[in-house]
């Protein structure tokens, strides 16, 4: 008999949100599911860990029975403190998601949804992150979850490199409408934001961050280009960040001291 | 008569570290110097940005004159509200550090010092990231921030490769047993890290992170091994983190809908 899947499940909406709890729907039929996930909203903390204070884990409970265990970090914490000291077993696969909203283009050095997964692929379990393209308040996850099954069986067949995590964007449309999956680059599109500048009630400034993603690529394999063909995006992610293609550049620099 | 050159100097440590004010003092003779940097301590934030509450600016002074802004966010919050928002016009240059201890290895994706350089790049800035390679109270910069100004000068000469910074580390060592400057690749090395779990003097238990670099490459052209050889360490970073050999082995996977 074949031991059962272990997967652990994190995200950076938070442990309640819809889009884990679609995920974590479609993959206790396949897997033993292990839920670690932070306590409260963490999007856009990019690959924050917290080191200057102690970290706190609450179990919570789902119509009455438990659910998993909520953290008050990051998701890069949630992941950390999972393999290291929650689960008596590293997991076979992590999966991060399924984020409310895109990961595509410059958005995946901010993303927390990203970092979970990345966190688990330093820590040598195979890991990939999943987000539906849509920020409306009635989302659908169901499609993003099934493929997520699918992919999870893929990836455990296949192995992934040394390294590399899978960051997937699904469409927001129904299942009918969905053109195919596109293996993309991460796309240069960066945001033209700016920060609002307001007055308090008690006429002191502040500002606010607002923008929008715009759109620099037009090549077919690029992750933001797949989504608005209403193709399922799947991007091979690494952590070694050394531009290589630089190095020989730097070196005909007269720096020697 | 050229027009002077302006740089903009943040880090992770906060405005008033020592790290910072060392920078400054070498760069102030070659620029005008804008500093923009967080109100308190951001280590190891990796590369958040504040999206779901306001920022807040302080203007602050040193000696009784206006010394920088101090903002309650991150490094990469910083350096965005500095130039979408604080500077008239874009700075030359985007200097982030002198980070008190060092961004090598897998510490360089977690990093709020290589984030503000990131985030530089991003918009368009040349940008590096200085960091002395020791945690002792009484570190010395003064090595390091006179390489900085050395190295803004050579990155304004010959300029950097788009959508790439530089990451430097300097070893915290006189300036006589430097052994030279070599261009790196992000090494492989990991966190041996894992929690402890302690109980609060209510007995509810929390757990605080613990760990050390586990020395895992052997070649000199690696940051940690440039540092242990007491030289000065290069490496290009690039923003894009689609690992391309990974691209056609995922195309062989049928996961076409």
């Amino acid at each position: 008999m074949n031991k059962k899947l272990s997967i652990l499940v994190s995200n950076d909406d938070g442990i309640f949100s819809d889009g884990l709890a679609a995920l974590v729907a479609e993959l206790q039929p396949i897997a033993d599911v292990t839920i670690v996930a932070p306590d409260s909203q963490q999007s856009a903390v990019g690959h924050a860990i917290t080191v200057h204070r102690p970290l706190r884990v609450r179990e919570m409970k789902k119509d009455g029975k438990f659910f998993g265990y909520a953290v008050d970090g990051t998701p890069a914490d949630c992941v950390k403190l999972a393999i290291r000291n929650l689960m008596k077993t590293k997991p076979d696969l992590v999966i991060s998601g399924i984020n409310h909203g895109s990961n595509t283009a410059i958005s995946v050095i901010y993303s927390g949804t990203v970092s979970a997964a990345t966190e688990g692929t330093i820590l040598g379990i195979p890991s990939f992150a999943m987000s539906l393209t849509t920020f409306e308040a009635n989302a659908d996850f169901s499609y993003a979850a099934k493929f997520a099954q699918r992919l999870a069986l893929k990836v455990l067949e296949h192995g992934l490199a040394s390294g590399t995590m899978l960051n997937v964007n699904v469409p927001a449309v129904p299942e009918s409408e969905i053109k195919g999956v596109v293996i993309t680059r991460q796309g240069k599109s960066v945001w033209n934001d700016e920060f609002e500048a307001r007055r308090d009630p008690g006429n002191k400034q502040y500002f606010w961050l607002k923008g929008e993603l715009v759109e620099l690529d037009e090549e077919e394999d690029i992750d933001q280009r797949a989504i608005l063909n209403n193709k399922v995006s799947i991007t091979p992610i690494q952590f070694d960040l050394t531009n290589y293609a630089m190095i020989e550049r730097l070196r005909t620099w007269s720096l020697s001291i």
